[in-house]
C-alpha cells in the first residue's frame, strides 16, 4: 500500500479544489493512504477518508526558499517533514512552485549524482493521446553539459517507467536540428551523448517541433525549457480566446459553434494540460508532484495519480540505479 | 528616392513568389528602384520595372558562413556586393537564414559599438493590430548582459521609428516577471539597464505574457529567443490544424465553419504573420531583411515594405546616433 502526503493549502482555488481531488482520486484507489495537510476545518470532506494533519499557515505565492523554511506551521513544511518521519511515498502539492521545489529539495536533499534537480511536465503532441515529456522547464536559471544529461537520464527513465515508452526517443531541445547548433551547453552536451551512445538519442529538436510526436523525450536547460513552456502556453491561451470571440461573434456563429461543437471538444482534448497532472520534481531523494496553481479539482486528482504512478514503479530507485550506472 | 537589392532566389515556394512580392510592393510605391538578383529567365514578369542582374547559383538553404562566402556567383552574394558597390539602402533575401546572416554580417560588418548583431521580428498580440518587436530571435547562440542591452536600444529605436510608438515599453524576456528572476545574463542586464534608466523599460516579462500587448520590445538572449519564435509557432500551426480538422469533420460541422467563418477570418488576421514581412538583421551598417522562407508574393511584398520603411526612417543612422549617446 502507498502513502500519499499532500499539501492542501496554497493553490489558487483553495483548499476545496485540492479536497475534490483527493476524492477523485480516492474513488480510482481506494486502497491508497492519503495524508492530507492543512487547515483542519477546511477539510471536513476528507474525514473518515484520509488522515488530517492540522497545519495552520499558508505559504504565500511568491514566498522564497529561505522564507518559507522559516514558516515551520506552514501546510508546507509540515508536509515535507511528515513525508520524511513516516517514510511516505510521494509529495503533492498546489501551492507557488517556487518555495515548494526549493524546500523539497533543501528537506529531502538530491539524489547521489545528480547536481540539479529539474522540473518536469508531459506536454500534449499533435499525436493523439501521445505525450512529450519535457525537461527542466524551470528549476534553474542555467545548466552545463553534464547537468542536461542527468536530465536526459531521469527522463529517459521516467518516459520508460510512468509513460509506458519501451525505447523513448531522445532530443535535445535546441536552435536547430544539425548536431552543430545550439548554444554552448546545448553542444557540449550533443558531443558527449553521441560519445557515450546514450540510449535513444537522436540529436537536437527545434522548439516548432517539439510537440510533433516524434520525440519522447526533451532536454533543455531550465531557462530555455520555463520560455518554452509558457510561450505556447500563452500562444494556446490566445488562441482560444481567439477561438471563443469567433464564435461569440452573432448568431450564425453560435449556431455554428452548435453544429462543430464535437470537432472542438476533440480539439480540447488534446490540447488539455489537465490531464497530465502537474509538473514533477526529479533528482530529489523522493517522489514530489506540483499540482498546476490554477488547479480544479479533476486536474489536482490527476496530479495524484502522477505521484502514485511515479511511487509504484519506483521511479526513484531507478533514478539511483541508472545515475549510478551508465555514467 | 530609395534603392532596394532583392535576392529573389533561394526560398521555399521559387522566384515566382519572390517576383509577385515585388510587383505587389511596386504596385504600392511606383516610385521605388528594385534592383533584383537571379535567374534572369525566371524574372522576366519584372523587365521593364526592376533592374535585373543575372546570378547563375542558388545558395542551399542550409549553407553555412563559409561555404556562402566563397559561392561569388550566387544570387546571395551577387546581391549583397551590388549593395555596397551601389550605395543602395537596404537588401531583402528569402534564402536560408544562416548563409544570408552571416554573409550580410561579414560583408557589411557590424555598426561601431555592436558586438553581435540580432534577428528581430515583430509578433502579433491580443490586441487587434498590434505587434511586439522581439529580438534577438536567433541570430546568437549565446549573449552577454551588454549585448542584450545594445539589442535593447536596437529595439527602442526601431520601434520608435518604424512602429511609431513614441515611448515604447522595453522588457528582458525572464523565467519571472521579478528582476531578481532569470539566467546570469539577464538578472545582470535587468541590474544594469535599472542603474542607467534605460527609457521605458519595465523589467523582465515571462514568455506567457509576452503576446498580451503589453510590451512594445522584447530584448531575449539569441537562444531563448529562438524556441520561444519557434514554440509559439509550432503551437499556433498545431491549433490551426486542430482547427481545420473540426470543422471538416462531418456535414454539420462544415456548416458551422460556414456560419463561424467571419469570425475565423479576424482570427487569422489577427495571427497572420504574413504582414510582419520577415525579420530583420539589426546591428550591421545597412537595412537587412530577411524575408519568411515559405513567403507568398504577399508575405515578400511586406518584407520590401519592412525594408522600405526603415530606410525611409534612416534606421541605421539612428542606432549609430543611439549607441554612441545613451551608453
Amino acid at each position: 500500500m502507498k502513502t500519499l502526503v499532500v499539501d492542501m493549502m496554497g493553490s489558487d482555488n483553495g483548499s476545496k479544489a485540492t479536497a475534490e481531488g483527493v476524492l477523485l482520486f480516492l474513488s480510482r484507489h481506494p486502497e491508497t493512504k492519503i495524508i492530507a495537510v492543512g487547515k483542519i476545518e477546511e477539510l471536513k470532506s476528507l474525514e473518515g477518508k484520509c488522515e488530517l494533519i492540522d497545519a495552520r499557515d499558508i505559504v504565500p505565492m511568491e514566498a522564497g526558499a529561505m522564507e518559507v523554511m522559516r514558516m515551520r506551521n506552514s501546510s508546507m513544511m509540515v508536509a515535507i517533514n511528515t513525508l520524511i518521519e513516516r517514510k511516505a511515498d510521494a509529495l503533492v502539492g498546489a501551492g507557488g512552485t517556487g518555495a515548494f521545489l526549493s524546500a523539497a529539495t533543501l528537506k529531502l536533499k538530491l539524489i547521489e549524482g545528480v547536481e540539479r534537480a529539474a522540473l518536469m511536465s508531459p506536454f500534449p503532441t499533435a499525436i493523439k493521446g501521445k505525450k512529450v515529456t519535457i525537461l527542466d522547464i524551470g528549476a534553474n536559471n542555467e545548466n552545463t553539459p553534464s547537468q542536461l544529461i542527468q536530465f536526459a537520464k531521469m527522463g529517459r527513465i521516467y518516459s520508460q517507467q510512468v509513460m509506458k515508452v519501451s525505447e523513448p526517443h531522445v532530443y535535445l531541445l535546441s536552435n536547430g536540428a544539425e548536431d552543430k547548433k545550439g548554444s554552448p551547453e546545448v553542444k557540449e552536451a550533443n558531443h558527449l551523448m553521441r560519445e557515450m551512445n546514450f540510449p535513444g538519442f537522436k540529436g537536437n529538436i527545434e522548439a516548432r517541433d517539439a510537440l510533433d510526436g516524434e520525440a519522447d523525450v526533451i532536454v533543455t536547460g531550465g531557462f530555455a525549457g520555463n520560455v518554452f513552456l509558457k510561450g505556447t502556453e500563452g500562444v494556446a491561451t490566445m488562441m482560444n480566446n481567439l477561438i471563443k470571440k469567433a464564435f461569440k461573434r452573432n448568431l450564425f456563429s453560435k449556431l455554428g459553434y452548435l453544429l462543430a461543437k464535437k470537432g472542438f471538444k476533440e480539439m480540447k482534448e488534446t490540447m488539455d494540460y489537465k490531464t497530465t497532472g502537474g509538473a514533477m520534481l526529479l533528482g530529489v531523494n523522493n517522489v514530489v508532484v506540483k499540482g498546476h496553481g490554477s488547479s480544479d479539482g479533476f486536474s489536482f486528482s490527476y496530479a495524484l495519480e502522477v505521484a502514485y504512478k511515479m511511487a509504484e514503479a519506483n521511479v526513484i530507485s531507478l533514478i539511483k540505479e541508472g545515475l549510478s550506472t551508465h555514467e
